[in-house]
């Protein structure tokens, strides 16, 4: 029987020292250089069989990319670069070599494009289903981060892309708004900024506590529409579906000018709450219907 | 019904600036200062119900500290001091806030002593089992970290104390041997070092391929003294609870002469694995035999 002793091995094999790491994983923390200086980021993402993801569906490459690209969108929403992750699998007994190899290729898939190395883990097997719980590192390096506070009424509210109907399919592969994320926080007008990952009227109040939305402005994603469609699904709008669906891991941020990128979807307005503009100038309050789970 | 978002708002209660905090948790990412030139370490490590737990029996603060001491006394075994922690919970539906509540509380019980800022967190309910998985940081302040290579024949092996027996108990509430690990990284004399967290007989491969223990030097907790007599738990001797049992969390080092602390139990040698020498003088081979999982 293999175990994870061999997958441990052959993860050292994927190691390599750089001049950012100059003691990859094997030890018992892995050493980083770090520049003089430069402001570091952190924070901590699991994906969960069954709420994250559904491990009879889901193949570990894609489960392992999604673990990555949660965080990475988390530095995204800073406007940071990623640094260096490490990682935890809680893994069902008996899943095999193959199984952990290919979660951990997942992990380097997503991580690789944006430079950020995979320098430690911990694996356990366990009488439990499957958890990758993820921490990210990243780096300012000359830009300052944005965080959530911040947004002034007047200021634009914009989102990078279409919302809704992740379910179908692309909660499991969408791409970190990295790039755009650090075109944002090196223009100079963003004033707060998150990623969208519970769903547009949980996340705007955390960046601002009254706002309009304009239904007109707001890009609906086709998905959004397939759902709203699609017996079995949901009984929803697709505007709802656009409104309060988890997971698109776009960035939702609010500036003082118009940004280098970004739709805009609403204003932060003095008072009021979070309220909706309809296409007839009709205005109602938008209450929380994202992602929210009980303890 | 409590909900993750009252556990948050909870957390961020608890959360403050400092000067190497600059933004704690409750946004995307933490953010930290850190000092010029000074190496970061980091890792992360896990604790799975009915592998380093049993959520039936151990109380969520337990449970919260082992978490973080785990983390900890890695940290020791690179002769770092800890700088900051993240933190996921895969939380089983229904244990409500009070549970999540004293995880976290336990967290801090342990990293509040060593300075060691909870920064950051990912709490999720699933129709799971317990998983609380704890990234550290660690920073170098002015010491070198020791890794486990470096080991050459003729150091001496040594232990921080007594081992064996700790699943009567001691494995859940160990004290992390950061202090220790400061004094030896900082003598000069160190040349490599590892926590004991699979057992000697696993865990001193990792560092020197080759050596021999000495069973009259070997010192042995009472508690496997106590496991060896004790039915049901084994059927071993006292020095096989020493040499094989996990979670001991002593650190292991090799030193090139007497270090400020720790009681010698061997020789690093050039050839012939790692050997155990009897009290009438006989030489065996020592066969790993701790904590080692199937994939």
């Amino acid at each position: 029987m293999p175990t994870e002793s061999d997958f441990l091995a052959w993860v050292k094999q994927q190691q390599q020292a750089t001049s950012r790491v100059l003691l990859p994983a094997g030890d018992d923390l892995a050493i980083l250089r770090w520049p003089s200086d430069d402001l570091l980021l952190v924070g901590i993402d699991q994906v969960l069989d069954g709420i994250h993801f559904d491990a009879s569906i889901h193949p570990p490459r894609a489960i392992g990319r999604k673990a990555v690209n949660r965080n990475l969108s988390d530095c995204a929403a800073m406007g940071c670069l990623p640094a260096a992750a490490v990682v935890s699998f809680a893994l069902p007994g008996g899943v095999g070599l193959d199984y952990a190899t290919e979660l951990y290729l997942g992990l380097h898939d997503a991580a690789h494009p944006f430079d950020c190395p995979i320098v430690g883990g911990d694996t356990g097997s366990w009488n439990g289903k499957l958890a990758v719980s993820v921490s990210i590192i990243g780096r300012a390096d000359g830009v300052k981060p944005i965080t959530r506070t911040g947004a002034r009424a007047g200021d634009g509210i914009y989102v990078t892309g279409p919302l809704g109907g992740s379910i179908l399919g692309r909660h499991m592969i969408f791409l970190p708004r990295i790039r755009e994320g650090r075109q944002l926080a090196s223009s100079g007008v963003v004033t707060a900024m998150i990623d969208l990952s519970d769903g547009l009227s949980r996340d705007l109040p955390r960046i601002c506590s009254s706002a309009i939305v304009e239904e007109t402005g707001l890009p609906i994603h086709d998905d959004a529409k397939v759902a709203a469609t699609e017996s079995g699904i949901g009984h929803r709008s697709a505007l709802a579906h656009a409104l309060h669906d988890g997971e698109d891991y776009e960035l939702l941020f609010s500036a003082s000018a118009p940004p280098p990128v970004g739709t805009r979807i609403g204003t932060v307005t003095a008072q009021g709450g979070i309220a909706l503009r309809r296409r007839d100038g009709t205005v109602e309050p938008v209450v929380s219907q994202g992602w929210e789970h009980g303890l």
